[in-house]
Protein backbone atom coordinates (compact mmCIF):
# COMPACT_ATOMS: atom_id res chain seq x y z
CA UNK A 1 0.00 0.00 0.00
CA UNK A 2 3.02 2.54 1.40
CA UNK A 3 5.03 1.44 -2.05
CA UNK A 4 1.71 1.95 -4.39
CA UNK A 5 1.41 4.81 -3.33
CA UNK A 6 5.00 5.69 -3.51
CA UNK A 7 4.98 4.58 -7.03
CA UNK A 8 1.97 6.60 -8.03
CA UNK A 9 3.43 10.11 -7.16
CA UNK A 10 6.93 8.88 -8.26
CA UNK A 11 5.67 8.26 -11.74
CA UNK A 12 3.89 12.17 -11.94
CA UNK A 13 5.83 14.64 -13.46
CA UNK A 14 4.31 17.28 -11.45
CA UNK A 15 4.06 17.81 -7.47
CA UNK A 16 0.67 16.20 -6.04
CA UNK A 17 -1.99 18.85 -5.74
CA UNK A 18 -2.84 17.63 -2.47
CA UNK A 19 -0.21 16.02 -0.88
CA UNK A 20 -1.59 12.64 1.01
CA UNK A 21 -2.32 12.51 4.90
CA UNK A 22 0.13 10.10 5.41
CA UNK A 23 3.09 11.91 4.31
CA UNK A 24 2.25 15.03 6.38
CA UNK A 25 1.22 12.10 9.55
CA UNK A 26 4.56 11.42 9.00
CA UNK A 27 6.15 14.62 8.46
CA UNK A 28 4.85 15.32 12.21
CA UNK A 29 6.27 12.16 13.78
CA UNK A 30 9.52 12.98 12.46
CA UNK A 31 8.86 16.29 14.45
CA UNK A 32 7.92 14.68 17.21
CA UNK A 33 11.13 12.66 17.24
CA UNK A 34 13.65 15.55 17.02
CA UNK A 35 11.52 17.38 19.74
CA UNK A 36 12.42 14.23 22.15
CA UNK A 37 15.74 15.12 22.05
CA UNK A 38 15.80 18.21 21.66
CA UNK A 39 13.84 18.82 25.04
CA UNK A 40 16.37 16.34 26.95
CA UNK A 41 19.34 18.51 26.49
CA UNK A 42 17.99 21.98 26.30
CA UNK A 43 19.77 24.39 28.98
CA UNK A 44 21.62 21.35 30.15
CA UNK A 45 25.48 21.54 29.75
CA UNK A 46 26.84 20.49 26.54
CA UNK A 47 29.54 21.22 24.76
CA UNK A 48 29.07 23.08 21.68
CA UNK A 49 31.26 22.87 18.82
CA UNK A 50 32.27 24.77 15.76
CA UNK A 51 31.57 23.83 12.23
CA UNK A 52 34.21 24.77 9.59
CA UNK A 53 31.92 27.82 8.79
CA UNK A 54 32.31 28.50 12.72
CA UNK A 55 28.48 27.81 13.31
CA UNK A 56 28.32 25.88 15.97
CA UNK A 57 26.38 22.36 16.66
CA UNK A 58 25.53 20.42 19.24
CA UNK A 59 25.20 16.72 20.39
CA UNK A 60 21.35 17.65 20.38
CA UNK A 61 21.65 18.44 16.45
CA UNK A 62 23.22 15.38 15.46
CA UNK A 63 21.12 13.13 18.01
CA UNK A 64 18.17 14.91 16.47
CA UNK A 65 18.67 14.28 12.72
CA UNK A 66 19.81 10.69 13.69
CA UNK A 67 15.94 10.09 14.99
CA UNK A 68 14.76 11.56 11.97
CA UNK A 69 16.61 9.85 9.81
CA UNK A 70 16.21 6.75 11.37
CA UNK A 71 12.19 6.58 10.81
CA UNK A 72 13.17 7.96 7.26
CA UNK A 73 15.38 4.44 6.66
CA UNK A 74 12.48 2.36 8.10
CA UNK A 75 9.46 4.06 6.24
CA UNK A 76 10.75 5.66 3.38
CA UNK A 77 13.68 3.66 2.37
CA UNK A 78 13.51 4.83 -1.69
CA UNK A 79 13.07 8.80 -0.62
CA UNK A 80 16.24 11.04 -0.49
CA UNK A 81 17.66 12.83 2.67
CA UNK A 82 19.45 16.33 2.89
CA UNK A 83 20.41 16.82 6.32
CA UNK A 84 22.54 19.46 7.77
CA UNK A 85 24.24 17.92 10.12
CA UNK A 86 24.40 14.41 8.58
CA UNK A 87 24.54 14.85 4.56
CA UNK A 88 23.09 13.82 1.61
CA UNK A 89 21.69 10.00 1.05
CA UNK A 90 20.28 9.12 -2.33
CA UNK A 91 19.76 13.04 -3.46
CA UNK A 92 18.96 12.57 -6.57
CA UNK A 93 15.30 10.69 -5.38
CA UNK A 94 12.29 12.30 -6.47
CA UNK A 95 10.95 12.89 -3.07
CA UNK A 96 13.84 14.44 -1.07
CA UNK A 97 13.12 15.27 2.60
CA UNK A 98 15.35 18.36 3.73
CA UNK A 99 16.42 18.56 7.29
CA UNK A 100 17.35 21.13 9.60
CA UNK A 101 17.52 19.07 12.94
CA UNK A 102 17.62 22.25 15.28
CA UNK A 103 17.46 25.68 12.83
CA UNK A 104 18.82 28.39 14.92
CA UNK A 105 21.18 26.43 17.24
CA UNK A 106 22.65 29.67 18.61
CA UNK A 107 19.39 30.12 20.31
CA UNK A 108 19.18 26.83 21.14
CA UNK A 109 23.14 27.03 22.74
CA UNK A 110 22.26 30.41 24.78
CA UNK A 111 18.36 28.98 26.34
CA UNK A 112 16.54 30.86 24.18
CA UNK A 113 12.89 28.61 22.97
CA UNK A 114 12.83 30.61 19.53
CA UNK A 115 14.95 27.74 17.58
CA UNK A 116 12.96 25.16 15.74
CA UNK A 117 13.30 21.89 13.37
CA UNK A 118 12.34 22.29 10.25
CA UNK A 119 11.27 19.36 8.33
CA UNK A 120 10.42 19.61 4.75
CA UNK A 121 9.41 17.43 1.70
CA UNK A 122 10.40 18.30 -1.87
CA UNK A 123 8.74 16.78 -4.92
CA UNK A 124 11.06 17.19 -8.14
CA UNK A 125 13.17 20.05 -6.72
CA UNK A 126 10.02 21.92 -5.16
CA UNK A 127 8.73 21.96 -1.45
CA UNK A 128 5.40 20.72 -1.27
CA UNK A 129 5.71 20.04 2.62
CA UNK A 130 6.90 21.69 5.05
CA UNK A 131 7.09 21.61 9.26
CA UNK A 132 8.26 23.99 11.31
CA UNK A 133 8.49 22.51 15.10
CA UNK A 134 9.33 24.47 18.17
CA UNK A 135 9.43 21.73 20.93
CA UNK A 136 9.50 23.69 23.89
CA UNK A 137 6.99 26.48 23.50
CA UNK A 138 5.00 23.65 22.12
CA UNK A 139 4.59 25.38 18.64
CA UNK A 140 4.01 23.60 15.22
CA UNK A 141 3.56 25.22 11.46
CA UNK A 142 2.43 22.59 9.35
CA UNK A 143 2.56 23.42 5.65
CA UNK A 144 1.65 21.33 2.63
CA UNK A 145 0.66 21.65 -1.30
CA UNK A 146 -3.12 21.84 -1.38
CA UNK A 147 -3.70 22.39 2.42
CA UNK A 148 -4.43 25.46 4.91
CA UNK A 149 -1.41 26.10 6.91
CA UNK A 150 -2.07 24.96 10.58
CA UNK A 151 -0.42 26.04 13.80
CA UNK A 152 -0.93 24.04 16.20
CA UNK A 153 -4.11 22.64 14.76
CA UNK A 154 -5.63 25.68 13.63
CA UNK A 155 -5.76 27.42 10.46
CA UNK A 156 -3.01 29.52 10.03
CA UNK A 157 -3.43 32.65 7.87
CA UNK A 158 -1.07 35.92 7.38
CA UNK A 159 -2.83 39.31 7.44
CA UNK A 160 -3.37 41.76 4.93
CA UNK A 161 -0.61 44.81 4.60
CA UNK A 162 -0.90 47.25 1.82
CA UNK A 163 1.85 49.18 2.19
CA UNK A 164 5.28 48.91 3.44
CA UNK A 165 5.33 52.12 5.81
CA UNK A 166 2.50 49.98 8.01
CA UNK A 167 4.77 46.73 7.78
CA UNK A 168 6.32 44.79 10.47
CA UNK A 169 9.63 43.25 9.43
CA UNK A 170 12.03 40.42 11.04
CA UNK A 171 15.47 39.55 9.94
CA UNK A 172 17.47 37.04 12.21
CA UNK A 173 20.47 39.44 12.48
CA UNK A 174 22.10 42.04 10.56
CA UNK A 175 25.45 40.20 10.97
CA UNK A 176 24.51 37.42 8.42
CA UNK A 177 24.21 39.52 5.90
CA UNK A 178 27.27 40.58 3.21
CA UNK A 179 27.51 44.02 2.84
CA UNK A 180 25.78 44.56 -0.48
CA UNK A 181 23.06 42.54 0.60
CA UNK A 182 22.78 44.33 4.11
CA UNK A 183 22.75 47.50 2.25
CA UNK A 184 19.61 45.99 0.02
CA UNK A 185 18.16 44.91 3.21
CA UNK A 186 18.19 48.31 4.67
CA UNK A 187 16.66 50.19 1.62
CA UNK A 188 13.59 47.56 3.00
CA UNK A 189 13.56 48.56 6.24
CA UNK A 190 14.09 52.04 6.28
CA UNK A 191 10.31 52.00 4.90
CA UNK A 192 8.72 49.53 7.54
CA UNK A 193 7.30 50.77 10.59
CA UNK A 194 8.90 48.14 13.31
CA UNK A 195 11.80 46.44 12.70
CA UNK A 196 12.71 43.00 14.69
CA UNK A 197 15.65 40.71 15.09
CA UNK A 198 16.04 37.49 16.43
CA UNK A 199 13.94 34.14 15.94
CA UNK A 200 15.25 31.90 12.39
CA UNK A 201 12.65 29.90 11.12
CA UNK A 202 10.06 30.98 14.39
CA UNK A 203 9.79 34.59 12.27
CA UNK A 204 8.57 32.73 9.29
CA UNK A 205 5.70 31.08 11.54
CA UNK A 206 4.99 33.99 12.98
CA UNK A 207 4.55 35.74 9.35
CA UNK A 208 2.08 32.74 8.50
CA UNK A 209 0.08 33.39 11.55
CA UNK A 210 -0.44 37.02 11.02
CA UNK A 211 1.97 38.37 13.35
CA UNK A 212 4.92 39.53 10.84
CA UNK A 213 4.43 41.11 7.46
CA UNK A 214 8.28 40.40 6.10
CA UNK A 215 10.96 38.37 6.81
CA UNK A 216 14.11 39.28 4.74
CA UNK A 217 16.91 37.37 5.27
CA UNK A 218 20.59 36.24 2.80
CA UNK A 219 22.70 33.60 3.22
CA UNK A 220 20.39 30.45 4.29
CA UNK A 221 21.05 27.18 2.68
CA UNK A 222 18.06 24.77 1.45
CA UNK A 223 17.57 23.56 4.63
CA UNK A 224 17.06 26.91 6.25
CA UNK A 225 14.20 27.71 4.07
CA UNK A 226 12.90 24.04 1.94
CA UNK A 227 10.62 24.10 5.09
CA UNK A 228 9.04 27.72 5.02
CA UNK A 229 7.92 27.87 1.76
CA UNK A 230 4.60 25.60 1.87
CA UNK A 231 4.22 26.91 5.65
CA UNK A 232 4.08 30.70 4.25
CA UNK A 233 2.20 29.71 0.77
CA UNK A 234 -0.25 27.72 2.80
CA UNK A 235 -1.06 30.43 5.18
CA UNK A 236 -1.71 33.15 1.80
CA UNK A 237 1.77 34.12 1.95
CA UNK A 238 4.49 34.82 -0.34
CA UNK A 239 7.85 33.34 -0.41
CA UNK A 240 10.46 33.68 -3.26
CA UNK A 241 14.22 34.70 -4.00
CA UNK A 242 15.30 38.62 -3.66
CA UNK A 243 14.54 38.30 -7.91
CA UNK A 244 10.87 36.89 -7.10
CA UNK A 245 11.62 33.15 -8.20
CA UNK A 246 9.87 30.39 -6.57
CA UNK A 247 12.69 28.92 -4.20
CA UNK A 248 13.99 25.29 -4.86
CA UNK A 249 17.47 23.62 -5.00
CA UNK A 250 19.34 25.88 -6.37
CA UNK A 251 17.86 28.98 -5.04
CA UNK A 252 21.31 31.42 -4.24
CA UNK A 253 19.46 31.81 -0.07
CA UNK A 254 18.35 34.89 -0.81
CA UNK A 255 14.64 34.92 0.54
CA UNK A 256 12.17 37.13 1.12
CA UNK A 257 8.81 36.42 2.85
CA UNK A 258 5.60 38.18 2.91
CA UNK A 259 2.14 38.24 3.87
CA UNK A 260 0.49 40.61 1.53
CA UNK A 261 1.02 40.74 -2.37
CA UNK A 262 1.48 44.88 -2.15
CA UNK A 263 4.22 44.41 0.70
CA UNK A 264 6.30 41.65 -1.38
CA UNK A 265 6.26 43.74 -4.59
CA UNK A 266 7.43 46.90 -2.64
CA UNK A 267 9.97 44.94 -0.98
CA UNK A 268 11.49 43.39 -4.09
CA UNK A 269 11.60 46.49 -5.77
CA UNK A 270 13.47 48.15 -2.91
CA UNK A 271 15.50 45.46 -2.89
CA UNK A 272 16.98 45.71 -6.69
CA UNK A 273 17.70 49.14 -5.72
CA UNK A 274 15.30 51.62 -5.58
CA UNK A 275 14.19 53.02 -2.54
CA UNK A 276 10.75 53.23 -3.39
CA UNK B 1 2.03 42.24 61.90
CA UNK B 2 2.56 43.53 58.35
CA UNK B 3 2.35 47.02 59.11
CA UNK B 4 4.87 46.57 62.04
CA UNK B 5 7.07 44.49 59.53
CA UNK B 6 6.89 47.81 57.21
CA UNK B 7 7.68 50.17 60.03
CA UNK B 8 10.79 48.30 60.97
CA UNK B 9 12.44 48.47 57.43
CA UNK B 10 10.93 51.85 56.85
CA UNK B 11 13.56 53.31 59.60
CA UNK B 12 16.50 51.43 58.44
CA UNK B 13 18.51 53.68 56.29
CA UNK B 14 20.31 50.85 54.52
CA UNK B 15 18.04 48.10 52.55
CA UNK B 16 17.92 44.89 54.41
CA UNK B 17 20.18 42.18 54.17
CA UNK B 18 18.49 39.26 53.20
CA UNK B 19 14.80 40.71 51.99
CA UNK B 20 11.65 38.64 54.07
CA UNK B 21 9.74 35.94 52.64
CA UNK B 22 6.42 38.12 52.38
CA UNK B 23 7.72 40.71 49.82
CA UNK B 24 9.13 37.71 47.64
CA UNK B 25 6.04 35.49 48.31
CA UNK B 26 4.40 39.02 46.85
CA UNK B 27 6.37 39.89 43.91
CA UNK B 28 5.65 36.62 42.88
CA UNK B 29 1.85 36.90 43.11
CA UNK B 30 2.32 40.11 41.16
CA UNK B 31 3.68 38.22 38.65
CA UNK B 32 0.90 35.59 38.50
CA UNK B 33 -1.30 38.17 38.19
CA UNK B 34 -0.07 40.27 35.05
CA UNK B 35 0.53 36.49 33.49
CA UNK B 36 -3.00 35.83 33.93
CA UNK B 37 -4.06 39.11 31.99
CA UNK B 38 -1.60 38.35 29.45
CA UNK B 39 -1.91 34.60 28.63
CA UNK B 40 -5.68 36.24 27.71
CA UNK B 41 -4.89 38.60 25.21
CA UNK B 42 -1.24 36.54 23.43
CA UNK B 43 -1.98 36.21 19.72
CA UNK B 44 -5.11 37.10 19.92
CA UNK B 45 -6.36 39.95 17.43
CA UNK B 46 -5.99 43.76 20.01
CA UNK B 47 -5.36 47.15 19.00
CA UNK B 48 -1.87 48.12 19.52
CA UNK B 49 -1.51 52.20 20.01
CA UNK B 50 1.59 54.39 19.83
CA UNK B 51 2.40 56.28 22.91
CA UNK B 52 4.51 59.71 22.48
CA UNK B 53 8.08 57.99 21.85
CA UNK B 54 6.16 55.91 19.33
CA UNK B 55 6.52 52.88 21.28
CA UNK B 56 3.51 50.48 20.90
CA UNK B 57 1.41 49.32 24.01
CA UNK B 58 -2.19 47.52 24.49
CA UNK B 59 -4.83 47.15 26.60
CA UNK B 60 -2.80 43.68 27.80
CA UNK B 61 -0.01 46.11 29.02
CA UNK B 62 -2.79 48.21 30.79
CA UNK B 63 -4.78 45.66 32.42
CA UNK B 64 -1.29 43.54 33.75
CA UNK B 65 -0.35 46.63 34.97
CA UNK B 66 -4.10 47.43 36.39
CA UNK B 67 -3.99 43.99 38.20
CA UNK B 68 -0.46 44.58 39.85
CA UNK B 69 -1.61 48.13 41.13
CA UNK B 70 -4.96 46.66 42.58
CA UNK B 71 -2.92 44.09 44.38
CA UNK B 72 -0.52 46.74 46.03
CA UNK B 73 -3.06 49.11 46.82
CA UNK B 74 -4.62 46.49 48.66
CA UNK B 75 -1.57 44.97 50.88
CA UNK B 76 0.54 47.74 50.82
CA UNK B 77 -0.97 50.72 50.68
CA UNK B 78 1.98 52.82 52.04
CA UNK B 79 4.82 51.81 49.40
CA UNK B 80 5.23 54.13 46.29
CA UNK B 81 4.68 52.33 42.72
CA UNK B 82 6.37 53.67 38.97
CA UNK B 83 4.29 51.57 36.62
CA UNK B 84 5.35 52.58 32.81
CA UNK B 85 1.64 52.94 31.70
CA UNK B 86 -0.18 54.06 34.83
CA UNK B 87 2.34 56.31 35.77
CA UNK B 88 4.08 57.40 39.45
CA UNK B 89 2.31 56.78 42.91
CA UNK B 90 3.82 57.87 46.29
CA UNK B 91 7.03 58.05 44.41
CA UNK B 92 8.88 58.96 47.56
CA UNK B 93 7.82 55.97 49.77
CA UNK B 94 10.77 54.32 51.02
CA UNK B 95 9.95 51.23 49.28
CA UNK B 96 8.86 51.61 45.83
CA UNK B 97 7.27 49.19 43.52
CA UNK B 98 8.97 49.03 40.14
CA UNK B 99 6.70 48.18 37.51
CA UNK B 100 6.78 47.06 33.64
CA UNK B 101 3.71 45.13 32.81
CA UNK B 102 5.35 43.87 29.63
CA UNK B 103 8.81 44.52 28.84
CA UNK B 104 9.46 44.14 25.07
CA UNK B 105 5.88 44.73 24.27
CA UNK B 106 7.42 44.53 20.26
CA UNK B 107 8.19 41.04 20.79
CA UNK B 108 4.09 40.54 22.79
CA UNK B 109 2.72 42.04 19.65
CA UNK B 110 4.55 40.27 17.20
CA UNK B 111 3.37 37.16 18.99
CA UNK B 112 6.81 36.00 20.11
CA UNK B 113 6.94 34.60 23.53
CA UNK B 114 9.99 36.46 24.96
CA UNK B 115 8.98 39.75 26.52
CA UNK B 116 8.13 39.20 30.25
CA UNK B 117 6.77 41.17 33.27
CA UNK B 118 9.09 43.07 35.48
CA UNK B 119 8.26 43.68 38.96
CA UNK B 120 11.07 45.13 40.86
CA UNK B 121 11.13 46.71 44.96
CA UNK B 122 13.44 49.66 45.59
CA UNK B 123 14.33 50.77 49.25
CA UNK B 124 15.77 54.30 48.88
CA UNK B 125 16.35 54.07 45.25
CA UNK B 126 18.25 50.86 45.17
CA UNK B 127 16.62 47.67 44.02
CA UNK B 128 16.51 45.05 46.46
CA UNK B 129 13.87 42.43 44.70
CA UNK B 130 13.47 41.65 40.92
CA UNK B 131 11.38 39.16 39.01
CA UNK B 132 11.56 38.50 35.17
CA UNK B 133 8.76 36.22 34.17
CA UNK B 134 8.03 34.90 31.10
CA UNK B 135 4.47 33.77 31.33
CA UNK B 136 3.73 31.50 28.00
CA UNK B 137 6.64 29.62 28.16
CA UNK B 138 6.49 29.55 31.81
CA UNK B 139 10.23 30.81 33.23
CA UNK B 140 10.35 32.86 36.42
CA UNK B 141 13.52 34.53 37.95
CA UNK B 142 13.69 35.71 40.97
CA UNK B 143 16.09 37.67 42.49
CA UNK B 144 16.35 39.34 46.06
CA UNK B 145 18.74 40.78 48.53
CA UNK B 146 20.78 38.09 50.12
CA UNK B 147 19.35 35.50 48.52
CA UNK B 148 20.82 33.28 46.00
CA UNK B 149 18.32 34.30 42.04
CA UNK B 150 15.95 31.56 41.35
CA UNK B 151 15.04 30.30 37.90
CA UNK B 152 11.62 27.89 38.10
CA UNK B 153 12.62 27.11 41.95
CA UNK B 154 15.66 26.36 40.90
CA UNK B 155 19.33 28.16 41.66
CA UNK B 156 20.60 30.05 38.57
CA UNK B 157 24.23 30.82 38.68
CA UNK B 158 25.83 33.21 36.05
CA UNK B 159 29.05 30.96 34.24
CA UNK B 160 32.60 32.39 34.29
CA UNK B 161 33.77 34.08 31.22
CA UNK B 162 37.42 35.08 31.90
CA UNK B 163 37.78 36.84 28.37
CA UNK B 164 35.60 39.22 25.59
CA UNK B 165 37.18 36.98 23.05
CA UNK B 166 35.10 33.88 24.54
CA UNK B 167 31.92 36.00 25.37
CA UNK B 168 27.96 35.60 23.60
CA UNK B 169 26.86 39.38 23.94
CA UNK B 170 23.08 40.31 23.73
CA UNK B 171 21.18 43.39 22.82
CA UNK B 172 17.86 43.58 21.43
CA UNK B 173 17.96 45.75 18.45
CA UNK B 174 20.69 47.94 17.24
CA UNK B 175 17.97 50.31 16.57
CA UNK B 176 17.65 51.10 19.97
CA UNK B 177 21.06 52.87 20.41
CA UNK B 178 22.18 56.38 19.18
CA UNK B 179 24.82 56.93 17.33
CA UNK B 180 28.03 57.49 19.57
CA UNK B 181 25.97 54.92 21.64
CA UNK B 182 26.56 52.15 18.66
CA UNK B 183 29.61 53.13 18.12
CA UNK B 184 30.68 51.66 22.12
CA UNK B 185 28.40 49.17 21.35
CA UNK B 186 30.53 47.80 18.71
CA UNK B 187 33.51 48.00 19.65
CA UNK B 188 32.62 45.77 22.39
CA UNK B 189 30.83 43.54 20.18
CA UNK B 190 33.52 43.57 17.65
CA UNK B 191 35.67 41.47 20.40
CA UNK B 192 33.16 38.86 21.23
CA UNK B 193 32.79 34.88 19.93
CA UNK B 194 28.61 35.50 19.13
CA UNK B 195 26.47 38.35 19.03
CA UNK B 196 22.98 37.70 19.47
CA UNK B 197 19.69 40.34 18.88
CA UNK B 198 16.12 40.28 20.51
CA UNK B 199 15.11 39.13 24.10
CA UNK B 200 14.51 42.61 26.16
CA UNK B 201 14.46 41.31 29.79
CA UNK B 202 14.56 37.75 28.95
CA UNK B 203 18.43 38.07 27.69
CA UNK B 204 18.89 39.28 31.43
CA UNK B 205 17.31 36.38 32.79
CA UNK B 206 19.82 34.13 30.06
CA UNK B 207 22.79 35.46 31.37
CA UNK B 208 21.64 34.58 35.25
CA UNK B 209 21.60 31.23 34.30
CA UNK B 210 24.91 31.05 32.80
CA UNK B 211 23.96 30.71 28.82
CA UNK B 212 24.98 34.80 27.69
CA UNK B 213 27.85 36.45 29.51
CA UNK B 214 26.93 40.25 27.99
CA UNK B 215 24.18 42.68 27.61
CA UNK B 216 25.11 45.82 26.50
CA UNK B 217 21.85 48.05 26.05
CA UNK B 218 21.27 52.03 26.16
CA UNK B 219 18.07 54.15 26.64
CA UNK B 220 16.85 52.12 29.20
CA UNK B 221 13.95 53.69 31.64
CA UNK B 222 14.25 52.95 35.31
CA UNK B 223 11.25 49.94 34.99
CA UNK B 224 13.49 48.17 32.28
CA UNK B 225 16.33 47.56 34.56
CA UNK B 226 15.42 47.62 38.27
CA UNK B 227 13.80 44.31 38.38
CA UNK B 228 17.05 42.97 36.76
CA UNK B 229 19.38 44.07 39.14
CA UNK B 230 18.81 42.01 41.74
CA UNK B 231 17.85 38.84 39.06
CA UNK B 232 21.86 39.16 38.18
CA UNK B 233 23.67 40.31 41.15
CA UNK B 234 22.01 37.40 43.21
CA UNK B 235 23.29 34.17 40.57
CA UNK B 236 26.84 36.01 41.16
CA UNK B 237 26.54 38.50 37.92
CA UNK B 238 27.21 41.79 37.95
CA UNK B 239 25.15 44.84 36.34
CA UNK B 240 26.03 48.70 36.41
CA UNK B 241 26.18 51.45 34.05
CA UNK B 242 28.42 52.45 31.74
CA UNK B 243 31.19 53.89 34.10
CA UNK B 244 30.95 51.25 36.53
CA UNK B 245 28.52 52.64 38.71
CA UNK B 246 25.51 50.95 40.43
CA UNK B 247 21.97 51.35 38.67
CA UNK B 248 19.22 52.69 40.96
CA UNK B 249 16.91 55.64 40.08
CA UNK B 250 18.66 58.68 38.21
CA UNK B 251 20.69 56.25 35.89
CA UNK B 252 21.09 57.39 32.19
CA UNK B 253 19.64 53.82 30.83
CA UNK B 254 22.97 52.88 29.66
CA UNK B 255 23.44 49.44 31.39
CA UNK B 256 25.49 46.53 31.11
CA UNK B 257 25.03 42.81 32.89
CA UNK B 258 27.98 40.54 33.16
CA UNK B 259 28.20 37.32 34.51
CA UNK B 260 31.99 37.42 34.90
CA UNK B 261 33.76 40.10 36.31
CA UNK B 262 36.87 40.17 33.81
CA UNK B 263 34.31 40.14 30.94
CA UNK B 264 32.65 43.35 32.94
CA UNK B 265 35.64 45.14 33.30
CA UNK B 266 37.36 43.95 29.37
CA UNK B 267 33.49 45.66 28.22
CA UNK B 268 33.80 49.06 30.47
CA UNK B 269 37.09 49.78 28.90
CA UNK B 270 36.02 49.12 24.78
CA UNK B 271 32.49 51.57 26.38
CA UNK B 272 35.17 53.79 27.35
CA UNK B 273 36.97 54.41 24.30
CA UNK B 274 39.33 51.74 24.07
CA UNK B 275 39.41 48.86 21.83
CA UNK B 276 41.52 46.66 23.72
Amino acid sequence: MKSRATAQFRTAAEPPVVLPDNLVDLAARLADAAGSVIRRYYRTPFAVDDKPDSSPVTIADREAEAAIRAILANERPADGIVGEEHGTTNGDADWLWVIDPIDGTKSFITGRPTFGTLVALLYRGRPVLGVIDQPIVGDRWIGAAGRQTLLNGRPARVRACPALGRATINTTSPDLFGPDDYAAFRRVAIGVKLTMYGGDCYAYGLLAAGFVDLVVEAGLKLYDYAALVPVVEGAGGIMTDWSGAPLGRGSDGRVIAAGDAACHAEALARLAGSSG
